[in-house]
Order: structure tokens, then C-alpha cells, then sequence
């Protein structure tokens, strides 16, 4: 019953049968080996992307970092949710790769940023000519924080206020196949067709051990990408086992069918905390992850009962009279089984 | 017969086979799982260094760019030698890394830094106050990019230097396994006992398939090696796989194994070699890279017979007449085998 | 009539003169002239800080930027007012210069900080360990950003709270003088007496040409400090001149007197303002900046006289009917004249 | 007896009388005063430039690190003589601004590349794809830090190697009115004619107080110019005191008048000491510095005659019996005379 996060799960039997057959002869390093060229050409095909750069790296803050230093100067302004991964998570990554850029926060209930908001953050931004930093470019997490998603409605809102601006787009998409199972796009509905300019096609929480893709779908900075990749030390040297992981988690559709399964979970869950007197959903829960209250006692059986999770935010504790609600997260990944979930709520209601 | 460098190699089997059992369960991520900490203690015994700092990360690079963060200002001088990879091969990752550091480039033949050169560097470098950069690290590689190695003595001899002037030391060991062997050290004594401060501890060359360690002696730098870590993306989320392939590579010496095949199968080629009519070493083969030179139509029956390697410097021809000698970098693995390096050798003699 | 900044006027008198009579034969660069070793000793003087370290750069942004590189760690989050000059209006300085720090916005009516709003920025930034940006340093704007000045308890109120988090604090003194003679401190009282760590110590605005100190009370990062400067371009080869401005600012309180006129016209037209009908004031008027509003109509008449000020924010428009009213910031200089600020009041009133 | 370098002196009267001058009313700060726009025009008329953009700074070091940024990218190579001023005496500027490019160090006598030393580097620089730093630009030291100027076929020849590698051209020209004086050439000739895209044009060392202009001849990178420029904290806010240096200066050609006069007084320097007994020149003098080497003995008459000088290279001593020569450097200004200089000579020669 380990809900803290999606990436305690173990990659996906598929995976590691893909790592194991890659372990044979010799490869040329460095992506030169005909796994990665085969990876590369069907993400091509899946994102409807012929013209795309991609690229494997070996870290979501490694994808979307050096995506943003791509897409925005030293002196710009990241707009981003207050709550973002690019935020809260990556100890400055961002502000590193790009050599300085703001990130400008902008605010949107369940973590999703409003057009409105974005409007209002990008107009006070660079309003000043030379003395305020630049509006530099514009990053959306998908699904997001808050275990929301994002609909194709909304995505289009947000890329439109971008595009009227002059501002490229990118797509923290670390959990890209949860929102996509749930909102019912395509992968180009999602991205380019929306007004995307740059992905972080996350693979690691949904069932890889450590492979994340890069898409840009405008091919113009590829070799500055490739450059600021080597210079951070993320071009792998044996790529093959990078590449091994995509591609088996794109054949046959198992990503999707990976997320849809930690999806299901987080619904089942949902409801069944939903359903508990005295507890209550956070957050709509839209993806795998779970955003919920529940009374203290209830935490205490939980816990009891060997699952773990987090408090969130952080600083709530067990101790103390009162049954009050804590509220807490609750991911669900690939892994998770419906007897885990059953079993959990069986402990919440003691 | 890929000679072209040790990163051709697939992963010894063992390693693949720690992949594998490692993928069991749910784990703790970033590093907080139980594999990661058997790891951390098995080379802090190994270096004999109880108190040190031991990290894992995926990439040479990084192990490297940010030991040297942790050791210099961004206003401060690397010393290394004219060909270290930190100077060639890393697209400007030390600079980046560290803020700007300026690599001092050290003279020495076949790839080895004299005390001498060094001193007269360190000398000339922040004679001028606040104009000049400042005295910053010494950062020393063994193997060395010539296939040599440095003798006890010689490591000790530039160290002294270093420390005479204040300046940590760090150790680029991506092929640390290779000159350990060779020079029949410890690995205390071939770093710590030496006087050096930081050891990049690379594994991927030599059997993992994406494995590194950092080992700071001094632990004082821990947190900040942590924060940059994070920082550049390389916390890894599934820390688990790196950990069990490290866990592997070490279990039973199966690295010193594994460096000891490389290093023979070197020695074997290069004893071949030298035989050869016309033939000749460039450098001394020390570990499992061997730089040679003989005739071009040796060249072209290797080529032909399927071996791969790179002409050293890139920029000789297959193209003309003449038979002149074209020079090469052979390098060896823990996969090579007596069969590769004898059909080689045959296809040179022709 | 220029209300538009104070950096509109020119030097003092006494200012100038100190330049010509510097002018005269060989003096030693970068520092090593006497004029710059008075100058420091005198600062130290006027702060009660004989250990302090003295430096005098040419611009603002360079007294902030640097002191800030040297407060904080690149992975640190520096909590400024929303409205801070650093966040503001210095095109990302902050961030180049420390190598990414993050500027974390606390909020404050009138341009102050609450400890309260700072406590709670704290305390969400830097408690994910190894995630988050960490806890780095303060710094507070003095007279603010509106025109106001924080009081010697509001002062010790928001440096309690960085001390009880072991985080130091930069005063952004570009306006120190009005600052300090509005709330009749001494500068120790002002400073290090509050907690307060360094201070960019502005004379720009107040009567010079471009010239300002940074003080450290604690000298441990002075040479640090040195090694910034340099790298920055920022240590001026003929620094006579700019030790010349500061000593003659500096002689005989002519500094407290420049500010004292500055606030005396900036109350003057701040009663002024406040007694039209359909005016008000924005912010209290406690230095030398008026925030106010009043009529389109009156802002015609002001504008068609000739007065020179922004409308504040800046997406305003004199254009439109009616008459209703506009915000604008109006700053009063060491040159601003009775005489002016009656006929802007004539202006107004019509 | 100044000839420590050329910063000791005082500006020349002319300017400080415009400093004067320009000290009345109010001006528009940051560059938008009418002094600064004549200076533009001014300085495009006088490199025939019409389309430049040009820039003023406060210092040479700030004028030649941002121009380097502008005209490479952070993975670049700068190529550059070992002796630059960029690499020697400005403590990482150029890292600093540009995000870590790497200085490629030139060999060539007397202070000045050859094509054929630049070739190599560039020729060895960026051969390994990804792996290596590229090829970034070229920068020109004029007149030299061993005090010679290339003619115009000189940097012909190296703007050429430069171009046939699409490679950007910057002229360091801290020295630029000494060096344009020597060689007869008119400024176009000297830059943009010769193929260099962008000029610190210095004032300083030559009769300005702190003033140096940029010129960049292609105006594209006009905006990220003005960016990096208010970035670095290096915009002056009472922009007119530098444009009242800079428009003195160039007012009915003073600058040629003051850099023939300290040419002059360099080049009576260097035939005095060239006709001692057991004396000589290290280079050439062409322009305003001599290097050149006398008997201790003499050395001590000088220094005990009060003349200031520098050794150089540093290290070496008065102290010591014999009476071989020691190296030194003298550099004369616009306010040296002829007395001065007669009575050092006088003092050599005991």
C-alpha cells in the first residue's frame, strides 16, 4: 500500500524484458545505436510529429529544464503555476539550465493556470522596457500538481494567450499518458495541435526505470538541445538501455495501458474516500493522483495498517486530540492493484 | 571487434541480473532506498574512508562537473592536463557547472601532468591580486586519456604540489577500475592516502550500464553536492537501478575482474601491435586503451575484415597513395575477448 | 518641473567641484588611490562599524546584485517585497549574478514587508530537503519601493525573523538618506544594530553622479566581494573619481541635508495634493516619492505646463472622457524647489 | 613619473570640463539625454558606420564581456591571444557573462595572433561534435598587451581565418585610439573594413575619467545588448556624465591628440632605453607601452628617483647581487611629457 508516489513503483515487466534483450554485443554510445533511431521515428509517428527533434534523458527536471533553456533567454520570464514542478521540485533547475530566467507565478484553482491569470502575469511582465526581465515563454503541467487535467478547451485557452504574445509553450508532461487516457486526446491534440511548442514526455512514474523524451516539435533548436544536453552531462553514454525502456513502453500501446490502470485506481480510491464520513476530495481527482481529507483517527489506521503517503502540505501531524481532517496525497501508478486500494480504505474505515 | 571505445560494451551479466531482481516491489525513491545505502557503506569500506560522502549518478559528466562545483569558485583555476576530458570531451560542462571556473590546461607527456608543469601553472595563475582568476583545484585523471597510468609516486608528487598551494584535489576515474589494477594500489591509497579530495568513480565503462559514483572524503561538502545534484537533474527518481547495478559491480570484485580482462586483452592487442612491421606504440599501454600507428593498408584490411576504432587524431584518410602510418585509439573492454583481439591482429598482419 | 525620478537632477555643487579637484596628477587605479581609503574610513565612521568592509561601485544594480551573490547560495530563495527594485527593475540582475537564486515575493501594504507574510514565505520555501530551493537570505528596501519607510520596530520585527532562520539580511539602501532622516535613526540604528548584514548604500540618486557603496559589517566575505566586483567589470580602473563624489557627499552631513530637502518638497507637494478635491494619496508620503491620484483634468493641465512623471502603473491614459482620477508616482530630488512644486500645485489646481 | 599604466592619470581637461558642463537641469536618465544620442551619431559618422549600434559603459571590462556574450553562445570558443586581457586580467569576466564560454588561448610573438596559430585552434576546436566546445568567435586585442598594433594586413589575415569559419570578430580596443594613431588607418579601416563585428572602443586609459563605448557594426543583437547591459547592473542611470566624457573626447579629434601624445612620449621612452648599455626591448613599441629590460643598477636609480613602475612579469626582485637585466613595463598616457620622460632616462642612466 505504498501511495507516497508513482515513482516508488517498479518498472513494468515489459520494460525490464526490453532492458535485458538491449544487454547483447555492441552498441554505438551516445544515441548512435538503431534502438534510439527507432524510438525517435515512433514518437515521430505517434505525435503526428514528422519534422520533430526527440530526445531520451534520464530525468523529468533533466527534460523540462533543458527544454525551458531552449525555449526562453537568460532574461526572460517562465510563466508557470504557482504550484509547478519547474517551481516547487527542482531545487532551482530551471533558473540553472537557463542561466537566470524568472519563473512568474501564476495562479488557477486545482492547479491549473487561468487564461485570465496568465493574461495579467504576462502584461505586468516586461512592461518596462530594458529594467523588467522579458516575457520569455509559457510552461503548462500536464496532467497537473493538483492531479488535475487539463481539457483541450483549456490548453487551447492558455496557448492561445501565448501565441497572442509571441510566447513558445512547453509541456511539463511528466505524467503525459495519465492526462492523455483522461481527457481522451490524441498525443497531437494534446500538444502541437494545441499551440505546443516543446514536451517533457514523462515514461519514468508510468512504468520505466529511468527514460524521459524530449519532443520538439519545431526541429530550429535540435543542436542547441543536443549541445545544452551533453554540457549537463545528460547524454547517456550506453543510450541503448534508455532507448530499450521507450520503446517497449510505447509498443502495443502499453503506456496507455499503464496509465490507464493507475487512473482506475486513483478513481476507485477516490470514491471510496469520497464516500467516507467526515472525508472530502481536495482536488477533482482527474488522473492518479488523489488529493483528500479524512479524519485523523482515520490517518492513524491508515498508517497503522503499513500504508504510506504523504501529508499535504507537509506540515499537519497525527499528534494531538481532536479528529479533525488532515489532508493528505495519495498516488496510484501502474502497479497499484485494486486489492491495495480495497485493503486502504478497509483501514480507513477501521 | 568494436574498438571503438568502452562504452560499446553491453553490461556485464551480473549487472543486468541485479537490474532485474532490483525490479521487485515498491521503493523508496531519490536515493532512500535500502540498495542505496548498502552501496553507500560497501565503498566508503572499499576507500577504507568511513566518514565520506558517497553518491550515484548516471553519467561521467556529471560525476565529474559536479565534484568540481563542489571544489572551486566560479572565479577559480582548474588545473588539468591539455587533453583531460574534462577540457575536451564535455561540451563546456565544468563551466557551466561551476559558474565559470577556467580550465588551466597542464602539459605532461602521454597524457600525465608533471609536477613541474603544474607548479609553473599554479605559479602564473592569481600572481595579479584580484585580476587574475584564482588558484582554484587540481583535478587529475587516471587512467589517463593517453591509456596511461599514474604510479603511486607520480599521484603523490602532484598532490604535494596541490596541497602546498592549498588547492583540493579531485580524481576523474571513469576508468578508475583500469588504473587501479594496473597500478596494483588500493583504492585508498591510489586517492585519499595520496591527498586526493574527490573521486569520480565510474562504473559504466566498465560493466554497468549507467552507473557512477562520487565519493567526497571530506564530507563537509555533502549538503551542497546534494543541492547541485538535484539542481542539474541528476537525482534520480528509481534511484534503486543505479544502486543495484553499483551493488553488483562491486559484489565479490567483480570490477576488478572486469577491469583485469580489459587490461589484458589492451596488452595482448598492443604486444600484437608492435610486432607489427611498421608498426608502433604512440603511448604506453598502461590499461585497456592502446594508441598505435601502423601502415594504412593495415588499416584498410582491419576496416574491411569489420573491426571498428577511430583514427587519433579524427582528421588522418584511408584516402591516397603511400603507405605511410595512420594512427589509432584501440580501446578495450571487460567483453572483449583473446578471439577479437587475435582476428584483429590477423587482419592487420593481412 | 521633473517629477520622473530622482536620478533626473543632477549632482550637487559640491559633488562636482570634488570631481575637478580630483583631477589632478597620477593617482593608483582600482582602489589604490587615498580619496577611496578616506572614504572607506569614513563610512565605518558614520556606520560605528570599524570592521566593516567598504567597496564603491558605479550603479545601483551593482551594489544589489553583487551584495546579494554574496549573501546567498545560487540554489537559495532571497525573499524581497513583491515590488522590490531587485525583482522589479533590474532585468533579472539578482538571478545572473548569484547564478540562479530565486527571488521568493512576500507581500506588504505599502511597499513593506510584514514579518508575518515573511514568516509564512519561509516557512513554505526550503521544507522538501534536497527539492525545493533552500532558505537563503532577506533583503529589505529602505525607503521602499512606495515611497514609505519602514520604522526601526518594523525594521527589528522583519530581522527577528530572517535571524530565527539563520538567514542574512541586505538593506537595498538606493534611497538610504531619505530613508534615515525620515525616521531619524542613526545609520548603525538603521543597519547592523537591526540585524541588518550589508548594505548597498546609495549616493546616486541623492546628489551624485553615480556612485555607491556597499558596506559588510561582517568582513568575512569581503574578498569574495573583491573577486565579484572584478568579475563583474564593476572595480572602476580611475577610482578617484568615484571616491571623490562619495567623500564630498559625505563631508559635513551634506548627504543628510540633500535628503532632507528631497523629503521637505516631496511632503510639501504631497499636503498639496491630498488638500484637492478628488486627490489622494496612494501610499503615505515618508520619504521623497508622492503616490497619488487625482483627476485626468488636473494631469492635463500639469502635463501641458510642462511637468515631467509617470503614471503609476504605467497602463493609464489621458485619453477618454471623464474625469476620474489617475494614479501617478511624483519624485522630489535634492533639487527640487519650492518654487517647482508650487507651480506643479498651480498646475494642478487649475 | 607615473608609468605604472595609463589608468593613473587624470582625464584630460577638456573632459572635465564637459563633466562640468553637463552638470545643469534635469537630464532623462539611462541613455534617454540628448548628450548621449549626439555621441551615437557621432561615433557612427566616425566609423561610417550608419546602422551601428553603439553603447556606453563605465569599463573596459564590462565593454568587452558583454559584447563576448553577444557574440557567442555559453558552449563557445573565444579565440583569443594567450596574453589577452580577457583571459589575463579580468578575473572571468568573459566566463561570467557569456554563461561559461571557454578562452582558447593563440600563441603568437609579441603580443599577436598569426592566422596560422588561429587556424590550429580553430581547426582542433569543435572537430568532435557534441563532445567538444564549438567554434564561438575571435577577439582581437588592438593595440596589443605587449603594446604593438597590427597593421591592417595583420588583422586582414586573421579576419579572414575567422570568416571562413563564419566565425564573429570582437576588437578589444581599451587602446584603440594608440593603435588606430600607429598604424595610420582610419577607425572603419581598422574594424569593420578589416571584417570585426564589434569594438570596446575605449576612452578611459585615454583622457576619460570611466567611459568606454561598444560599437556593434551588425545592429541585430542591439536589444540583447541593451538586455545583458541593464542585466549586469553596467546602465548608468545619470547616463550624461559618461556621454559628456565621451562627446569631449571625440570633440574635434582630442582622442587622436591625446593618444599621438602618449605614442610619442612611449616612443622617446623606448629610444632612450634602447641606447643603454646592456639594455633592450622584450617587443616592439608601437604604441603607448614599452617593455623593455635595463641592469638592476638601473632599476634602482629609477624607483629610488620616485618613477613607479611594474616588473614584468612580476616575479622578479631588485634584491640579489649581479646586475643582469630585469624586465619591466612602462606605459605613458596623454599627460606624460617630455620632462618626465627625460628625467627617467636621466635616473637609468645614473
Amino acid at each position: 500500500m505504498n501511495f507516497a508516489s508513482d515513482n516508488t513503483a517498479p518498472a513494468a515487466p515489459e520494460v525490464m524484458a526490453a532492458l535485458v534483450a538491449a544487454n547483447e554485443g555492441a552498441a554505438m554510445p551516445y544515441g548512435n545505436d538503431p534502438a534510439t533511431a527507432r524510438v525517435q521515428a515512433r514518437l515521430r509517428e505517434i505525435f503526428e510529429a514528422p519534422e520533430a527533434a526527440v530526445y531520451l534523458v534520464g530525468t523529468g527536471t533533466a527534460a523540462n529544464a533543458l527544454s525551458l533553456a531552449c525555449l526562453t533567454d537568460p532574461w526572460g520570464a517562465v510563466f508557470c503555476h504557482r504550484n509547478a514542478h519547474i517551481e516547487e521540485d527542482e531545487c532551482g533547475a530551471p533558473e540553472f539550465f537557463t542561466g537566470g530566467a524568472k519563473l512568474v507565478l501564476v495562479d488557477g484553482a486545482h492547479g491549473r493556470m487561468t487564461p485570465d491569470a496568465l493574461l495579467r502575469a504576462i502584461a505586468f511582465t516586461g512592461r518596462a522596457g530594458v529594467h523588467n526581465v522579458q516575457r520569455g515563454m509559457v510552461s503548462i503541467t500536464n496532467s497537473t500538481e493538483a492531479g488535475t487535467v487539463y481539457s483541450l478547451n483549456q490548453l487551447h485557452g492558455l496557448c492561445e494567450v501565448a501565441r497572442a504574445h509571441g510566447l513558445p509553450v512547453h509541456l511539463d508532461g511528466a505524467r503525459f499518458a495519465n492526462a492523455l487516457v483522461s481527457c481522451g486526446a490524441t498525443p497531437a491534440e494534446m500538444t502541437w495541435k494545441a499551440g505546443v511548442d516543446a514536451v517533457s514526455f514523462g515514461a519514468t512514474k508510468n512504468g520505466c526505470a529511468g527514460a524521459e523524451a524530449v519532443i520538439l516539435f519545431d526541429p530550429e533548436k535540435a543542436w542547441e538541445f543536443e549541445l545544452r544536453r551533453k554540457r549537463a552531462g545528460h547524454l547517456l553514454s550506453k543510450h541503448r538501455y534508455t532507448a530499450a525502456q521507450m520503446e517497449a513502453y510505447l509498443e502495443g500501446d502499453l503506456w496507455l495501458r499503464l496509465a490507464r490502470q493507475a487512473n482506475a485506481m486513483a478513481a476507485r480510491l477516490s470514491a471510496g474516500i469520497a464516500a467516507l464520513p467526515g472525508a472530502g476530495l481536495t482536488h477533482p481527482t482527474e488522473a492518479n493522483a488523489v488529493f483528500a481529507h479524512f479524519p485523523r483517527a482515520a490517518h492513524r489506521r491508515a498508517l497503522a495498517s503499513g500504508a504510506e503517503y504523504y501529508f499535504w502540505p507537509f506540515d499537519q501531524s497525527l499528534e494531538g486530540a481532536g479528529d479533525q481532517p488532515l489532508s493528505c496525497r495519495l498516488v496510484c501508478s501502474w502497479s497499484t492493484t485494486e486489492a491495495e486500494v480495497d485493503s486502504f480504505l478497509a483501514a480507513l474505515r477501521g
